[in-house]
């Protein structure tokens, strides 16, 4: 037994261990995918374990997230700081080692998987940045960004429709450092592969540009490393498939059962031996100085990339300061945008966010993203900052095509890359198609902010099938996960500058229809989440909470409720404001208002919170008629005289 | 000029004018695909104008439901109920021709479209099941079913991610009779097609298992009615692949400025010129002479096929009700199998729902559907039906393979086939991948049931990526789809009864743990969506509202405060209470209850509507860790003392 085949066998045994003593997890790909995972990181990933973000490093993204106890193992026996005892705790509460990857729980994990899929596309979007930031910083002499980007699957990741839409983008913009460690074991939850997909795998990759590399035994150590090297020499994306048998050695080998199956205290026994391991968790000296080989090699490597980027800063300081900033909070006037855009007169809410967008786009140069083919719609394009293409790595804006949800999950690849500001973008209904990406962006906290236009029924014409009903609910559904629906430009502007300036996952709820404009709407107050945009003189005994389009029509209503005294809260964004202070929301709520009402083209029960069981909530519950957008917007109620009948009823009923 | 291509520049320019008329709309592929569709209808398609629903008839699904207009202009040619009055009337306020497809509001319409990718699934969903029902009904000398399923596409559909799952299995199950029309046009709304997708499309469907045809001029009618004739020959799944100018004739043609572009008067005037058509939105009687040859053709066929199943009647009248009854409710001893449950003891939700689903489905013999290879975790197959493949058509468990998306979206399509039920199956936390086929699904009202499990945080070790926090929330949201939670075997028989009997949308969020017996929950309850499940003998203070796994805790913690007066109220299906008349609702509702708690495990705001501004909620608002279940839930807060205590400190404040 040579020391790879040493290694390798020590790390099945730490990841079926791991699985065994959780009694939890997924022991079958945890042990046939080793060789290959093994070969990458004996032999091919520049990865730093005392440093594991540095800029210069290779990605590697686990999509199928479920085979966590493998990459543990592996992270474990390279060196990073995963010890033992973490193996000893995966799946534990609060270990370092939960049950599928998260970014920022342990090092080395690069992205957060386990919703198949979602990593594939990171990965795509990795390596678009990659090129990006190497068009924008390397120069003749330096190179700083020259990285690549590999990514393990399984049949589970391939056959969802966002890994396969990213896959086709890919291979559009010829991401030809993108490494693709696709491990066929011919095996599913519920049996044979073939059962459900007998698809040639090797042809489609090939039909959306890909290079195409098989390895006949992924269980042997030379064959996968010598197919990882004609990867990277690939100039392609390059997926390799590597022929693998599923839990291999162990009794269940080759059988689904292993998928999922934790060996008993016997099976274990029996594999261990099989494997020549003596001690349970334990690595030997003589795997730990091998290892060191390669770890001393990438430490060279990173000391070079280290001594590079000096230089750089002596040579190309206006560059090198970018680079340091690209995660940065910046300076930017936005008092003196939101003058200028008051003096536009009504403008529409995706109008002002392109406006916005440009303006920032200027300051955060670093400001990449794009749309879901609706540029034109959704007027979410820097201008001056190209399109992103196989001839122009330097484009700020990517054509992600028709692929919401590869966009979404792209998109957080870009941001995960260097940490820089994304933006992406289509109507807010097909926000559902990217669900999945905004559950994962949400979760690692990614600065992303995502332009939703064509915000409510109004939209008109398209019908129901276009008709952002339930989106506002869905969107503010999300856990960490920040939604703006604005009815000013100070609101459109106070979403970007939360956006910038905290740097969380947020979400634009934009109009395609013009917005009036309102002095007294504040970007200091928008940005609290919820404020007083309107108040009679009289003290108010009705109070209405409105956002976007309906604040206009709220002030109206109100307006005419001026002798019983009416207030009107705008709140563009309902989360920020419940965490403000309960002296500002003293401040803002009325302690005695008889009358409460929301209004909003939605059917968010988020304002029952504020209205009580009593409250009027005019809202939208039902699918409505495709036909001219004020018709549609007035027939579901969003008019002021219904609006006033139903507060006269209750004015009546409660003797006001 | 012939009479096809008279009639075909007749189409197109109804469909020209059409959109000019709304000033909205989309003119370029309504143009470019009038040959195709043209040639498909006058020479393939079998259908009925004067009974459009005769169940012998090919199916015909316009995936890129952008191009309606094209298509009501087709039906008005051919003979459908829509009329040139129809037509003056597209895009408006409740008009028989909404700005995208609506499955039963124009006849010819077999499924709503617009959300691009979901019809090309639904066409999969379709071919799926008339192979289901051929291989069950079919005999050797009578052929019931027997038809043809096309679907027309753009680069939009083709691109999305629930088209290319959906093909997939398409090919793997080599659905021999479905006929994808592909009008390649190469431009998208941002361009060129190739900026974000250069694939070819012809090499991937054939990795696929697909037939693949190109018409090099798909202007040309011969070619394309030419090439619909090799497709229905064809041993595969078979693509057309139509080369077409997009807005041919127009100003504009060949132009992404042409897709959503309606023609100014002076354009439309010059285009109808072109096509040599003198009069607005009228059709000659040579040309409705002409179709009337097809039509006389069908009806001819229809009377075939009726005459068919006269015979059927008689010499198979078994077979004969059953087919009669795909859609019919039917009676099933719900009370006996309840008795039957709830002596197993403790079982868990899945275990519970796939016995009732296997119960049922001996009387609906008719149900068929599946799961995204989690059949082993959701339990959702039926036991004696069968896996279907292209070697056991008659198989009633569907393989989808790990594609959600297109699961969601092929079940649709199976169920609108012949109306029959159908159910597909995931974890509740991967409903976010099949939103948007769910929510074409509770448009349509379509009979189809997701089973979905491990409905809570309290899976556990899988961590946050599988903690359907918000997925009550998303679900609930979508107008018109019902949702259940179950907490007794009562309620899960209540869901599928509700299902079974009312025939609608409705997913079930399911336990992977056990739930109790509770002899007090019974299906009648449950059935009204909520109801008293415990109530201590002292008029109630304290009124809890809870769901599934939380209504044992909430009952445990009301034990304890009996002294002050507690119920419990169960509330499986939200919507469905809220339903209720007032006089149920008083009766369930405690008016004079001083303290109002809400107990789920999820973060859904709906609570509010029954507790109020002061209610205390017991939910989870932030992703957990990964660990044990019970541990995870109890440091989230779903714990009797931790709850006791709150509302023990409301009792101190409100001195009750």
């Amino acid at each position: 037994m040579d020391i790879h085949e040493k290694s390798i066998n020590t790390i099945k045994a730490l990841a079926a261990q791991s699985v065994a003593n959780a009694k939890s997890g997924h022991t079958g790909s945890a042990i046939s995918a080793a060789p290959m995972l093994y070969a990458l990181f004996n032999d091919h990933l520049n990865f730093l374990p005392t440093n594991p973000n540095y800029a210069g490093r290779d990605r590697f993204v686990m999509s199928a997230g479920h085979v966590s106890a493998l990459l543990y193992s592996i992270l474990h026996v390279f060196g990073y700081d995963i010890k033992i005892d973490d193996l000893k705790n995966f799946r534990n509460y609060g270990s370092k080692t939960p049950g599928h990857p998260e970014y920022r729980v342990a090092p080395g994990v690069e992205t957060t998987t386990g919703p198949l899929g979602q990593g594939v596309a990171n990965a795509v979007g990795m390596a678009i940045a990659e090129t990006m930031l190497a068009a924008k910083f390397n120069t003749k002499d330096i190179s700083l960004f020259n990285n690549y980007t590999y990514c393990y699957c399984g049949d589970g990741c391939l056959m969802e429709g966002v890994a396969m839409e990213a896959c086709s983008l890919a291979g559009t913009l010829n991401l030809n450092k993108l490494v693709l460690l696709y491990e066929d074991n011919n095996i599913t939850i519920d049996g044979a592969r073939t059962i459900a997909n007998a698809e040639d795998t090797a042809l489609k990759f090939r039909a959306m540009g890909w290079e195409v590399i098989v390895v006949r035994n992924g269980n042997d150590y030379y064959s996968c490393s010598k197919a990882i090297s004609m990867a990277k020499r690939s100039s392609a994306p390059t997926i390799i498939i590597f022929k693998t048998t599923i839990g291999i050695g162990t009794a269940l080998e080759g059988q689904n059962k292993i998928h999922a199956h934790p060996l008993s205290d016997d099976e274990l026994k029996d594999f261990l031996k099989k494997l020549g391991i003596k001690k349970p968790f334990y690595v030997d000296a003589e795997i730990v100085n091998n290892v060191a080989k390669q770890i001393i090699k990438n430490t060279k490597k990173a000391q070079k990339w280290h001594e590079n980027l000096k230089k750089y800063a002596t040579k190309y300081p206006e560059q090198y300061k970018l680079l340091n900033n690209l995660s940065s909070v910046k300076k930017f006037n936005y008092e003196k945008l939101l003058q200028k855009l008051n003096k536009l007169g009504s403008v529409s809410g995706r109008d002002l966010s392109s406006l916005v967008l440009n303006e920032l786009s200027k300051t955060y140069t670093e400001l990449i993203g794009g749309a879901a083919d609706l540029v034109a719609s959704t007027k979410a394009v820097i201008d001056d900052g190209e399109f992103y293409s196989i001839k122009l790595r330097g484009g700020k804006n990517v054509h992600f095509g028709i692929r919401e949800h590869a966009m979404g999950a792209i998109s957080n690849g870009m941001s995960l890359y260097q940490k820089q500001p994304v933006f992406d973008s289509t109507f807010l209904i097909f926000s559902n198609y990217m669900l999945p990406a905004i559950r994962s962006r949400a979760m690692m906290k990614l600065p992303v902010v995502s332009i939703f236009t064509h915000d409510s029924i109004n939209i008109g014409q398209d019908g129901p099938t276009h008709q952002p009903i339930e989106s506002l609910t869905i969107l503010r559904s999300i856990p960490d996960y920040t939604v703006f629906r604005p009815a000013t430009a100070a609101e459109i502007i106070a979403g970007y500058k939360t956006f910038f300036e905290k740097r969380i996952p947020l979400a634009l709820a934009l109009t395609k229809s013009n917005l009036p404009v309102f002095e007294q709407s504040t970007i200091e107050d928008a940005e609290r989440g919820g404020y007083i945009i309107f108040e009679s003189k009289a003290k108010p005994k009705i109070e209405i909470f409105a956002t976007g389009t309906e604040v206009e029509l709220a002030i109206s209503v109100a307006k005419e409720l001026s002798s019983f005294g009416a207030r009107v809260i705008s709140m563009p964004c309902e989360s920020i404001f419940a965490s403000q202070d309960s002296a500002y929301k003293n401040k803002i709520l009325s302690s005695n208002a008889a009358i409460k009402v929301a209004i909003e083209a939605s059917n968010d029960n988020v304002w029952y919170k504020y209205i009580g069981e009593n409250g009027i909530l005019i809202n939208v519950t039902d699918y409505q008629c495709s036909g001219p957008g004020n018709e549609v917007y007035k027939k579901a109620g969003f008019d002021k005289d219904v609006i006033l009948s139903q507060i006269a009823k209750q004015i009546k009923a409660l003797k006001i």
